[in-house]
């Protein structure tokens, strides 16, 4: 497959400082360079090894905050020093979008971008990159911004929701953004049958990106254009400084795809989970016969349905508890209900406003 | 009251290797070494403190096993080397007694012993001493082996009972020793009024217990006799490797106050607790509002009744649990009901038949 497409390039966003994961992933290693799912690569490196069979490393970049150059070169030693597009702030999806597309812009003007995030899971990994390629044959075809659905199977809130006008192709368009609903509005999105996630995975070509940029974020296209002649040199990295200092932060969904009138969506059948919490992991690895994840040295009596994080060399003895999760990383120990996604945002929260940034 | 007093001996017996308090307490270091009630002290310096001005640091002597040597002489500098008796192999108190009582007998053949645990706390001290000293001069006045009373305040299963004949002295003859009852007989001991708990706390004149272990114990007394031209020469530590090699493990309870009809009880009304679990310790040490006990870096949601355990600069976060045990020390984390004494001794035992000495 590799032959016939020449110019797609992957961007692979790794900025995120997540703490859904909170304590097992850390401000200072943020989940997607966790090795999540113990398969000995991270979440970053399992979504560069997606795309290694499809495009060539050379058209695989990593945009990131500038604290996590070292841990990208460390895990992606592949990936060339100027395809890690280093953000000196954050400034949410659109600058970042934007970086890389005005990049790319001066090596290969009639590129195709497919832009993903770095930290969600892909089950079909074959089927995934079928999809992907249909959605980029599509981008190559025309002027669309695609972005890539998945059918929901709960009425999950803390998902954005894409609504598509039914149509024969295998791209649809759309017809509404809605981010993270009522439980009561995300049941009604499913019952209709027209409403899928946004999984932040976006096919387009370059041209396509950059009119959108134009039309609907003029400012912020202003910004990235204006390092044309510093992209690709050791004026970069100066440029970026100044840049991110004046562009405004907002995500690509609400600077574009809330906003532009080609934007399409194919709907993914690759099997797909954002790992967005603790008990969404849970689903996904090994249990004992009582629902346990266990650390490797672990002895339970009357217990069931625990999340138990531990490292490998310690032991962890767990008595009577149900539905817990038991993280014992580093210099944190967090013990409390798996599936209370409320007390957990808060408690992070509160541990940040308590502690300061010492164990975030 | 030290000027009156010449030739009074302490023996501290601290050769146990507990695992109450597992995992904070290890068997590389057993409860009496550990600072439990962070106090700056650990168990044993406080009860080494207790005596400190009611004898002189030179009569005071610590039997313990030889892997703790180490621990005493870094503990409890004040003591000679000479007083640190080291037992090459457990042999229960019986011998350790004997081993004290036949070496101090080579110095002082007038000598007074009062032996203790070190792993116990008293809360009175100055009403400690009075009783100690009370005891010592009943030991003076003529052959009585004396054990000190507690006051049951529960039908506890885990002690030794006294039973006590009333008289008008404050030393009373001794009826019948019962280990450990099941808990309708304990509570039957205490409606009767007229049995205390055995704290472990003795006091007899050399002669005494010399007399006693020839009468109750002649294979003990023969073992530990042979050693008088050994005590307090370099020969005492190879005289020691033989004799608890052929010395059988018998406790002084057992061994001697069971049998013997000289047995006395002064009732101790001083404050007294062995420490002997988790939740004991838990009534001892300071709580917040919902009666959790804490460690320095601790948040708690809907949390009551907890007993949490970690390094200092350990982050704990605990949400909805109640009457908990979270003991995160070094390699181990254990979660568990905090009043289960059966499922904590079972779990201990488990740990130890799967993971070896490892964790223990």
């Amino acid at each position: 497959m590799s032959t016939e497409i020449k110019n797609v390039y992957i961007v692979i966003m790794a900025g995120g400082t997540g703490t859904r994961f909170w304590p097992y992933s850390r401000t200072a290693k943020p989940k997607q360079f966790l090795d999540v799912l113990n398969t000995g690569r991270s979440l970053l490196q399992m979504t560069y090894d997606r795309f290694a069979e499809y495009t060539s490393p050379d058209k695989i970049l990593v945009v990131s905050n500038d604290h996590y150059g070292d841990l990208i070169r460390e895990q992606l030693p592949e990936i060339a020093e100027e395809h890690i597009l280093l953000e000196p702030i954050k400034r949410n999806t659109a600058p970042c979008v934007a970086y890389a597309a005005y990049k790319i812009k001066q090596k290969d003007p009639n590129a195709i971008l497919v832009v993903t995030p770095s930290d969600a899971v892909i089950f079909d990994i074959s089927r995934y990159i079928e999809n992907i390629d249909l959605a980029v044959k599509g981008a190559e075809q025309s002027e669309r911004l695609i972005t890539i659905g998945i059918q929901p199977t709960k009425p999950e809130t803390g998902y954005g929701y894409i609504q598509f006008l039914e149509s024969d192709e295998s791209i649809k368009p759309v017809k509404t953004f809605t981010e993270k609903p009522d439980k009561d509005l995300a049941l009604k999105f499913i019952e209709s049958g027209d409403f899928v996630w946004n999984a932040g995975i976006f096919v387009w070509s370059l041209s396509s990106i950059v009119s959108a940029f134009e039309k609907h974020q003029p400012e912020v296209a202003d910004v990235f254009n204006k390092g044309a002649s510093s992209y690709y040199t050791d004026r970069e990295s100066n440029f970026i400084k100044e840049a991110y200092a004046v562009t405004k932060s907002i995500s690509i969904d609400y600077a574009i795809m809330e906003k532009a009138s080609n934007v399409y969506v194919l709907l993914g059948d690759f099997g797909w989970s954002d790992l967005g919490s603790w008990d969404a992991l849970h689903e996904l690895l090994p249990k004992d016969e009582d629902e346990n994840h266990t650390s490797k040295h672990t002895i339970t009596y009357n217990s069931a349905n625990n999340f138990i994080k531990a490292e490998k060399n310690k032991l962890v003895v767990i008595s009577d508890l149900e539905g817990y999760l038991v993280a014992d990383v580093d210099d944190v120990l967090l013990i409390c209900k798996k599936d209370d996604a409320i007390r957990f945002k808060n408690l992070v929260s509160d541990v940040k406003n308590e502690k300061g940034d010492r164990f975030i």
